[in-house]
């Protein structure tokens, strides 16, 4: 296993990716502190290019790697964000990208991977044929691996969401972001040490993240989740458990149906697009009212690509 | 006719409203840039509080008003974000706030007005209504009168919005905002003076304010405005269309349909969430390339303020 990323890593990470990424804004609203009885800031990662966080990662792993190895380009299985991030930032360094899309993907993601260039290659849903078309693609095309969540490049690229949120908001109680892979969470995790208390927020229909930090090992075999927040789907890995299981106080998971409702509260009083995925971590909120009244809390908005002619909360004209 | 107001106006209404509003955001896209041909600043008023620029002009006049005038409260007549936005300073300030809604509003800013502490009085949705009914409430409460536009309180405090902008972002070659009853355009106007040639875009179905500057006159009159832009469908004032006739370069009429196209691409690409009247001056840009091609144009998106559950470019279950 790879060895874990520290705080001083992240920050090399910033450094390389500094001239690629936005510092997305921290937005507040005085309506949702009174709804929500706490200090919300919002860090706003749909703003970020592609669409999504996943762009701190595939910005670092990419320009992590030397000229020889960057040649025969990069390759990945991703249902949506890091795809499109990852073709994105192999566009803007000339060198070609492969992805591995698991069919269900949501159909703006997949356009995106094709806006910015990625090679696509599709599979069933499943984590195995996931893993296993990719290695077919990697043998066919000499190109690097960049997983989307288990690997050190990745983490401290996603990490740099934290730090840059901790330097715009001073004395955070608590920050929070979602758990899908973990790389999100654990990059955020090691951002904040010593600083602030970090927690993730899990889909109770993919909650094998909480599961198995609650049972000391992955609990992932053969877990099919069922959620509609689509880039939380895949399971936690290896190197992000462990940094997760050391570092982050607690996972909370929240029905869809309170994922949807935050969407919109998102979407009506904010004033900005957000995905479930990205809704989730408000949703935590609402239903934790002993966790957060009174508190200043540091919310990661992770993206907001959506279909925006399948929105969860309006009844779709039947096939 | 009121005198008009100046530069130093904008100032004094700018340092009255600084601690009530927010100072909203510039947003970039690189995508946006390709796709537009040229550099495009879009001020974030959809994030404005109230989710309109009409806070700040409401923020103005209810900040001008001294405390015996102010003790009767305020009223005024709209189809929404004015009402709204005059319900929360009037609220802030504590005194009433009266507002004349015409049938056919959009129903969550007329939530938005009651949720605000607003008394509400409907009418039809004519001009005629409006302004009757609104004379009736004057007269039964004592109310100051704070028109939606036509005010010189008022439109100093929407040009604020300008005055951040050409902060924010230098050498700007255009402004452009939306032209509906001409508060925020002539602000605009005001502050763009010798600095950045400012222009309007306005519903090609309400038409009446480039119409009538193109004939030196209102031609206002039994005029019923026809458009997708709710925000938009007030007819231009006396005041407004003397500052807009001698200091706006031109007015830019622009189909619903491609206003709906804008407004689907800045939720797209843009992650924010933005109403038809603040989507028209993208749909400006991109019908008329022959203007813009290669400058750099600041655009006011002045709300965001929509019925989530009725999107113009979903179908509709029938009733």
């Amino acid at each position: 296993m790879d060895k874990q990323p520290t705080l001083s890593d992240l920050h090399d990470a910033r450094r390389r990716i500094q001239a690629w990424i936005h510092q997305t804004p921290v937005l507040k609203s005085r309506v949702m502190d009174e709804l929500h009885g706490c200090q919300l800031y919002f860090k706003c990662e749909n703003l970020q290019r592609t669409g999504a966080f996943k762009f701190r990662g595939a910005s670092n792993a990419v320009l992590s790697l030397d000229d020889s190895q960057a040649r025969a380009g990069v390759a990945t299985h991703s249902s949506g964000n890091h795809g499109a991030a990852l073709a994105r930032a192999a566009g803007l360094r000339g060198i070609p990208c492969h992805v591995v899309v698991p069919d269900g993907a949501v159909q703006s993601k997949v356009e995106a991977i094709a806006r910015y260039g990625g090679h696509i290659t599709r599979c069933a849903p499943t984590q195995e044929a996931r893993e296993q078309t990719l290695g077919q693609v990697l043998q066919q095309t000499g190109a690097e691996a960049v997983p989307p969540y288990n690997d050190f490049r990745v983490i401290c690229g996603q990490g740099t969401a934290a730090l840059e949120l901790l330097e715009q908001v001073e004395r955070l109680d608590l920050l929070m972001a979602p758990l899908g892979g973990g790389g999100l969470l654990s990059g955020c995790a090691i951002a904040g040490q010593g600083q602030v208390d970090v927690l993730g927020a899990e889909p109770a229909g993919a909650d094998e993240g909480a599961r198995s930090l609650a049972a000391g090992r992955i609990l992932a075999e053969g877990f099919t989740p069922d959620t509609l927040c689509d880039g939380l789907r895949a399971t936690i890995g290896p190197l992000t458990f462990a940094i997760i299981s050391e570092q982050v106080r607690q996972v909370l998971t929240v029905s869809d149906e309170k994922v949807v409702a935050s969407m919109q509260q998102l979407w009506r009083i904010m004033k900005i697009v957000v995905e479930p995925s990205a809704a989730i971590v408000l949703a935590a909120v609402s239903v934790n009212p002993d966790i957060f009244t009174g508190k200043r809390v540091g919310l990661i908005l992770s993206g907001g690509n959506v279909d925006l002619d399948r929105l969860p909360w309006v009844e779709q004209p039947s096939a």
